[in-house]
């Protein structure tokens, strides 16, 4: 099979009379409208459209067609330009996660992820590199797919001679032509590199969740209504598999509850093994606490010079002491520094995303280390337990983190994740201290209690988790707290080494 | 009065000993945890506390104690680093707006705005730039404050002669003195020069809406205690004030709402003057949008190249042609130079900042163009005309607006406004259109029909914008709109003439 064989099919020129087109056309125009209406009352999951295609294939009046057709509110168009200095300093996908379309509405994307990936590898990436960022972006479209967005993407195909011919008549026609004829605006690259670049990125990215359309876009009313009808049967499709997919989720989950309230809890795992009778003396731990402030000090700044981003990320029982901890460590940097990341339940903005982009919003920047007070574990922890997510909601879950920590890690962000963890007897003493001060009332409520309640349950999904989640690039830390001492110095300890690592071999 | 007068009062080295500290300790955390929870619930308006001081006046112990003591979801701390490109490349105060906390939250903000103004004057800014500074600082808060935010601002104090003494105690403790005996941390500038810098600042913005509280800072425990007494003053005051002033607001609408229903409307001011008479044909239409497209095309090129920012904000009577003028602009632009941003109501996000926060977000960067479909002046035409604000707030806004767009027009963004304009015959022919037509028949709502029914009080509001907020950098340019050709080709060659300007001369 050539190499472009996945554009073969759209060289037979096919063709659409005026009287044809307009025949479909208000058809269509109406069905789309009325189609992205229900989008947005439905409000449960974004359209994510990628337009692609060669230079004088028509992505642009494609692009102009469907803002013209589309209630401007609901719909998005996005290009991705020279990385500012905010988008280097974060990973590669920081940007297109930060432009995602909330749910009931439409992001419509200039070339996607993929101009920039195929204008790379035509100016010389290697195509392992190559390959490998087309896995990435394919991981990247799966995990928006399997929470429920639809991601239509659509190629548009002419054969060399075409793009010939028509870059010939635009350039002789000086009022339309003021585009084509432009030799100070770059193209990408050469029809043959970068279509056979572009004709790996479909085959290597097309999959059942989110599927390449190539159309053939020599004409102009075929390719419209082409578009329009991938546009049309793709969004009425999306719209009865979800509501399938939702109703066998609800199913699922209602069954789940009722087997687990049968299962039998087995408590053993990772955390069983967690050493929790260390001690240590207020003496012991004031000396051990101020020279490892210090340290810090010296090390944040050492990062704050060599550009390393640091993320870590606090979990643990209610109670086990994670604000304490991350107030000693944030004691030790520079307010200018770091950024403490409070995670609750989401808010009505952040329930119209995917679960990831919220924490993908507060990605540091070279330099700068961002605390998480809870983290994106809550999938696992909570949302698993409280059975808000269907089982395979849950599995998938693990892959995606992983892959979440992989993006931060490749890009050289330094990742820390700390399991806190005390015994139910000591959770317990800390509740009641909370309830008898009067300024600390607040930290406890309802929920604190029916947590614990569900403590068997919680340890099941710790244990999970700290399985399926412990990474050669973002290994768990299991912190023994129910001495609070230990536990802080442990944490230290732990930053100050992997920071030592990271900036490579440790200094004085 | 000595120029530092201000602080003098601070200097008389007052303490509270331990006993009494912990005797008020308490009380006091308890009463902001309350307050803090009471803001919340509210969820009325945003707590910005500016906590500032020369080294080793408390400020980063200051800082930790509130951290320490509030419930971390709902704060927020915030200091301003070197500005990053995106920063760079917008005007001076997008980056203190985009990190204003919304409604019912706290911003903790380390020497707040003031840190790079007062720092900029030790490093030898001329002191006309810093007054003229402050005074835009002075604005900016006040705008705040006018639409309910607390803005409570503390200046921790200390004498030089304690600042000196302290270096000597600090840099001599291995343990605690890591911060202070750093001398590779580069510290703003000397005593002398930084507090008469500071003792001006305080000066100049200090009002009655946004009160500086000079705190003798030399006693830790004295500090603590102001600093927690000043809050807690603050919070229960503005409470009460709020719930005062929310209280006449309704009351003012209530009126305003039935004096609207018996005033007479006088039809006459700018838009009487516009001539709807004029028309164009098809032929000449097509001839003059070509030449202008291509030479639009070239000047976004030209402002892309020189970093020239432009910011168009399209009014009009609804169906006046806004949408379709807008898409004529965009299909001259390259997608990736420009953004369109229609703004419709506000959602539950944006709610819960100042009205103006949704614009300040979409501002240009540096050679990008954004178009808005509908903008800020939504604030005195349908918040007027449906009596959603208090007549003080409306006519509060024209500064506000104008001070808005200063801050732009300053920065060297180019902004240009438009008044779409029809009469309501004209309005009435394409609303029965769009309703005829079945898949234009979403752009048409009852709204559409309620505000036409408001057609006079709309005029008179119209009228009023144009004439309080036609300034020289940002003037108004009404557009008679009844051909829509007519509209389309003015529109263009405002945009082209405005671009050539800026661009220093027209060119070829």
């Amino acid at each position: 099979m050539p190499k472009q064989g996945v554009f073969k099919a759209a060289e037979r020129g096919r063709k659409l009379s005026d009287s044809a087109f307009r025949e479909v056309r208000d058809r269509l125009r109406l069905e789309l409208v009325e189609l992205q209406q229900s989008v947005r009352a439905a409000s449960r999951y974004p359209v994510i459209i990628v337009l692609a295609g060669v230079q004088g294939a028509g992505v642009v009046d494609s692009l102009n067609l469907l803002n013209t057709w589309m209630d401007p509110r609901w719909i998005r168009t996005h290009t991705f330009d020279t990385p500012s200095d905010e988008e280097r300093e974060r990973p590669l996908f920081w940007r297109y996660w930060r432009s995602l379309p909330p749910a009931g509405t439409i992001g419509l994307y200039l070339d996607g992820w993929y101009g920039e990936a195929i204008a790379g590898r035509c100016h010389g990436a290697p195509a392992a590199d190559f390959t490998a960022r087309l896995a990435r972006i394919a991981h990247f479209e799966r995990t928006l797919a399997d929470e429920g967005a639809l991601v239509v993407k659509v190629w548009l195909h002419i054969a060399e001679a075409r793009q010939r011919r028509l870059a010939h008549i635009h350039s002789t026609d000086a009022a339309f032509g003021f585009r084509a004829s432009d030799a100070s605006w770059p193209q990408p690259a050469p029809y043959g590199p970068y279509t056979r670049a572009a004709a790996r990125a479909v085959r290597l990215t097309d999959t059942p969740q989110t599927r390449w359309h190539v159309v053939d876009a020599a004409d102009d009313n075929h390719r419209r209504a082409a578009l329009l009808t991938i546009l049309r049967d793709s969004l009425t499709a999306h719209a009865k598999a979800i509501r399938a997919s939702d109703k066998a989720d609800k199913k699922a989950i209602k069954i789940q509850k009722n087997a687990g309230k049968k299962a039998p809890m087995i408590n053993r795992g990772p955390l069983a093994r967690i050493d929790l009778s260390r001690k240590m003396s207020e003496v012991a731990y004031a000396k051990a606490f101020h020279t490892r402030q210090a340290r810090l000090y010296e090390l944040q700044k050492a990062a704050r010079a060599q550009g390393l981003a640091t993320i870590i990320a606090f979990e643990g029982w209610d109670a086990a002491g994670k604000g304490g901890a991350i107030r000693r460590i944030t004691y030790a940097l520079s307010a200018r520094n770091y950024q403490v990341v409070p995670i609750a339940a989401p808010n009505e903005e952040e329930r119209s995303y995917h679960y990831l982009w919220r924490f993908w919003r507060h990605v540091s920047r070279a330099g700068r280390m961002t605390l998480f007070d809870r983290s994106w574990y809550g999938r696992v922890l909570v949302e698993r337990v409280e059975h808000l997510i269907s089982g395979e909601a849950q599995r998938r879950a693990y892959g995606e983190i992983n892959d979440f920590e992989q993006e931060l890690t490749d890009h050289g962000t330094l990742l820390v994740k700390f399991w806190l963890h005390i015994d139910p007897e000591e959770q317990l003493r800390r509740f009641k201290e909370r309830e008898k001060t009067p300024y600390k009332r607040w930290k406890i409520t309802a929920d604190d209690w029916r947590n614990r309640k569900n403590w068997p349950r919680y340890e099941a999904a710790i244990n999970d988790m700290i399985r399926a989640t412990s990474t050669r690039a973002a290994p768990w830390n299991l912190v023994p707290a129910n001495d609070k001492q230990v536990a802080r110095i442990m944490v230290f300890d732990i930053v100050i080494k992997a920071l030592e690592t990271a900036l490579k071999g440790p200094r004085r």
